[in-house]
């Protein structure tokens, strides 16, 4: 499970950040998914290897413009590049007439479909063969979500002492049954791979959050999560300055949150334009100090073009950098 | 009378070239005028000297997105940035509704009115103190036009016998008149402005076209003209493969056109993806290379960042680059 994070700044682009979007990669050699489509995206996908055709959906957290306003261009160039893939996109309703309101007032049609689907309906779930989706309520201007990534279909190690014990002969079977699936034999027996099978570890669990101004609403989510994405725009002192409204959350706030929750791995991310860079710059450090003096674990600040990779035994790295900015 | 470019991709985005957009800045240090603007464009702008606080109107040629699909994040980071200023937004009428629905859709309120104005409309006419706008209707998939932009209020010289001869003495006065201010004497008697100086020069017309199969619709338009910018997206050869949809121009077409209106200056731009670079790399040449075979005039092919100034004398020249792509 791979991610690259494609923009890092909050509202505006600056020189050295774009508005925000994230590759998640997982299941197979290249299929990925996209969190939010700031204005731009397309252009940061230029410089990295993921491909408008590999893409299997879209999750938006909210509707604001840095996270919505790149979706009709790089819904346009994926139809140039030659998609034909029912493509998922799930987010809150309003993106939808945004969306649809763009592709034809500028006359463009896609062609591929778009499976709108909608984030705050009752009955959300969403799921493919290799991530689970469950979305978290959080706390902002508009609504928005954070989205909980658990990976599906464990590889299976077979339990053979068993499988021979119930006389079940090494062939086929056994293959299919490590696939998790279930098998109806000639004789009408049926064997569930659960029983003769087991999954050896836990399965990795990502979240990214959209922007929230109370890092609590994720205390049940990071419940077996390894890494938390969170945006942290302002330092305290900042956000005291900005003022009471509700929107974002500090450096302190969400580190402090997330010691209490004993998150193993934490990244900030949507930095104030203030901050420009994250190397040689006193400011950007502002965020990383404040950060350390709440949070024990596993700290990052991303940066555009800054890649992860969440292991199989749950650590995370930082390999280095997917493109070049 | 300066212009840079800001994209020249048609379509989509390569990693050399932006999708279409041109700032032009004329009266005045500061004030500017966009041409189109493509997804992208206020990323573009960051590494330039135009800012959104002196920008005077937008113009779009035609609503398809790599030409519009950057106005949503632009106006917004206007807004951000403090504009509040009215900002003229000339366009066909599906921009509106497009622009309308991003805003509302994401929750955006501007800190500033968008005036927006219909290029369509039969009276079309726009000038502001400094610039005279005309359209011209171009062939494409879409209704297209190309942007006719004289300039107004040339500097004025005093016919200083004349006005000695009628006993007008030297002071305020004739500086009022200098500045194209007809004066209303206290004896009643009014003086115009027209009658006492003289302009001693041709004002600068520059043509920024839309996309467009037909050059020849700009005939009319060019005569007094010493630039035209004009999409070139294909080679003869290539736009033969394309097939006969009406859509883009080749360059064979464009430079033959140039030469038979004898226009002073040809700027080409809007290439296929396919052209990647303007240097070091021999397709792009070969545009280059087809259009001189057809146009003895000054040509150009423009990148992105490229800055050209028309001067008083009616020449044209490209100072350089302005940003760092």
């Amino acid at each position: 499970m791979k991610f690259t994070f494609l923009g890092t700044s909050a509202g505006t682009p600056t020189t050295a950040r774009n508005v925000t979007a994230l590759a998640l990669q997982h299941g197979g050699p290249k299929g990925w998914y996209l969190v939010d489509c700031g204005e731009g995206t397309q252009h940061q996908l230029l410089r990295t290897r993921y491909s408008m055709l590999q893409l299997r959906a879209i999750l938006i957290t909210h509707v604001h413009g840095d996270h919505t306003f790149g979706l009709p261009g790089l819904l346009s160039s994926a139809s140039m590049a030659g998609r034909t893939e029912p493509l998922p996109l799930i987010a809150p309703a309003p993106v939808r007439a945004f969306v649809e309101t763009a592709l034809a007032a500028c006359d463009s049609t896609l062609s591929y479909p778009i499976e709108f689907i909608d984030v705050e309906q009752d009955s959300f779930e969403w799921r493919d063969d290799y991530l689970q989706v469950e979305r978290v309520p959080l706390s902002h201007r508009v609504p928005c979500y954070g989205y909980v990534f658990t990976e599906r279909n464990l590889e299976r190690s077979l339990l053979s002492d068993k499988l021979k014990a119930d006389g079940i002969l090494a062939g086929p079977v056994w293959g299919k049954l490590q696939q998790g699936q279930d098998v109806v034999l000639e004789n009408g027996t049926e064997l569930k791979s659960d029983a003769y099978t087991a999954v050896n570890r836990q399965p990795r669990r990502l979240i990214v959050a959209g922007d929230n101004d109370t890092p609590e609403l994720l205390r049940d989510a990071c419940a077996g999560a390894q890494v938390l994405i969170h945006e942290a725009t302002y330092t305290q002192a900042v956000s005291d300055r900005v003022g009471p409204a509700p929107q974002h959350s500090s450096a302190a706030q969400v580190a402090a949150f997330a010691e209490s929750a004993q998150l193993p791995a934490l990244i900030l991310t949507h930095f104030s334009a203030r901050y420009q860079y994250h190397q040689g710059n006193t400011l950007i450090s502002e965020i990383a100090d404040e950060a350390r003096q709440y949070y024990n674990g596993h700290l990052n600040l991303a940066d555009d073009f800054a890649e992860f990779e969440l292991h199989k035994d749950l650590t995370l790295t930082r390999p280095g950098r997917n493109g070049q900015p």
